[in-house]
């Protein structure tokens, strides 16, 4: 392929409650839906719990490997919510109130005639060096620091501050992808299926299946950077699909 | 804590599908919520895509360091899926067509009057060396290797294998749970609770925001292996949100 550099990326999802089952993770499939519109391929996701030394290892392992990495949870108030020095500690850099956080926080809780409490002012902690991701929701910034995005785990405020995050990357050639429904599952059209791929190593086909309780149907997704290769491979396709059900009628 | 040494485990999602926004993962929920009530620590998930020398990494890692292991993905019958020869190389064995799978596979093939074509014989591909999960769901089994549980990645049948396993697993005791929901967002309760939790060490005291479009609330999580301390903990926490609510109430 003649495409240029391709932008990769990497999710670190931190919270115990992800892995207790307490909450079912809704940011994983938000952000590979807006990089898949951004043209950057997320490889890889992580999740790990509330632990300093599991979120320092994992986010150095990502980080050094990925174009970005973005981070979801653990910038709250409370006791559990130690992103901010956890990745401070991964980058060797002290963590701290962050002087414009700390501004913009107070003034918000001001105007509102709250108390800008020692738990609320965890939120304005930051690792030195971080620059702030506007969250629209609720105020309390995210921040980037070197390639790493850490962003809220609600996912109303992670959505809002990946929207304003999506502008600054440097996105790649979108992936265009075109889907084509088989009625038969996945034994019937993976010899053929096979065979395709082969013939054309410019797509990537993937083939998902379903299962309606009784019977096995596939989706067929074909994902390519240029359009010419996919539409290829989408007519080979059809033409499959339309031989086994020749097949079948006359069986 | 004089409880016994605890059992822990991690996910491996296997598709390129959970990482383009396709397919939002559904198993990993469902595997925390069926460990936490077994008694096993989910420790780490990991998602990587249908790349053989991502899925090795990934699983080396996790095997070597927790007690049970389980995969989702990539053991149908197209092309793409090449989970079980990655698993056989992460292991060092070969990868071949199981002669029981083939037995039951032909048979049930055979039963409908189906061909047990090329693609349908992928299916029995499992390193030497595994043991059947059996599937109530569609049939072709899942297997088991070392402390390694290879599962399909459609829901039902993930499912369905998932109950298969549970019962052969060597369960720690159960995290009991109890649940306080405040009225009040991390901001109001954060100080507070960060002394409750310093108080009961032998618990871990979770608080998960939640937000209605217009306000913060949070669910307060108290998890324990023994039931005092989170009772403890439980009536802290309640006499924190009646302080809270009288101060507002007076201010």
């Amino acid at each position: 392929m003649s495409s240029p550099p391709i932008a990769t990326a990497a999710m670190l999802a931190i919270g115990d409650e992800l892995l207790s089952g307490r909450t079912k993770d809704k940011n994983i499939g938000q952000l590979a839906d807006v990089l898949s519109i951004a043209g950057i391929d997320l490889k890889e996701v992580r999740i790990v719990g509330d632990d300093e030394a599991a979120i320092v290892e994992a986010l150095n392992a990502l980080r050094a490997r990925y174009t970005y990495v973005f981070t979801s949870g653990g910038i709250g108030p409370t006791h559990d919510d130690i992103t901010a020095d956890a990745v401070a500690k991964a980058f060797g850099v002290p963590c701290r109130h962050d002087p414009e956080a700390m501004a913009l926080l107070g003034a918000m809780y001001d105007r509102r005639g709250m108390e800008f409490n020692e738990a609320r002012q965890r939120m304005a902690r930051m690792p030195v060096g971080a620059t702030h991701i506007p969250n629209s929701v609720s105020t309390a910034p995210g921040f980037v620091i070197g390639n790493v995005h850490v962003m809220a785990g609600v996912p109303q405020v992670f959505t809002a501050m990946l929207s304003a995050v999506v502008p600054t990357l440097a996105g790649g050639v979108p992936m265009l992808s075109r889907s084509v429904a088989s009625p038969f599952g996945e034994g019937d059209i993976g010899t053929a299926l096979t065979a395709i791929q082969k013939n054309h190593p410019e797509t990537s086909i993937g083939s998902y299946p379903r299962f309606d309780g009784n019977r096995f149907s596939t989706e067929i997704v074909i994902r390519s950077r240029e359009e010419a290769p996919a539409v290829a491979a989408e007519r080979d396709i059809l033409s499959m699909i339309a031989e086994i059900a020749a097949a079948k009628a006359a069986s």
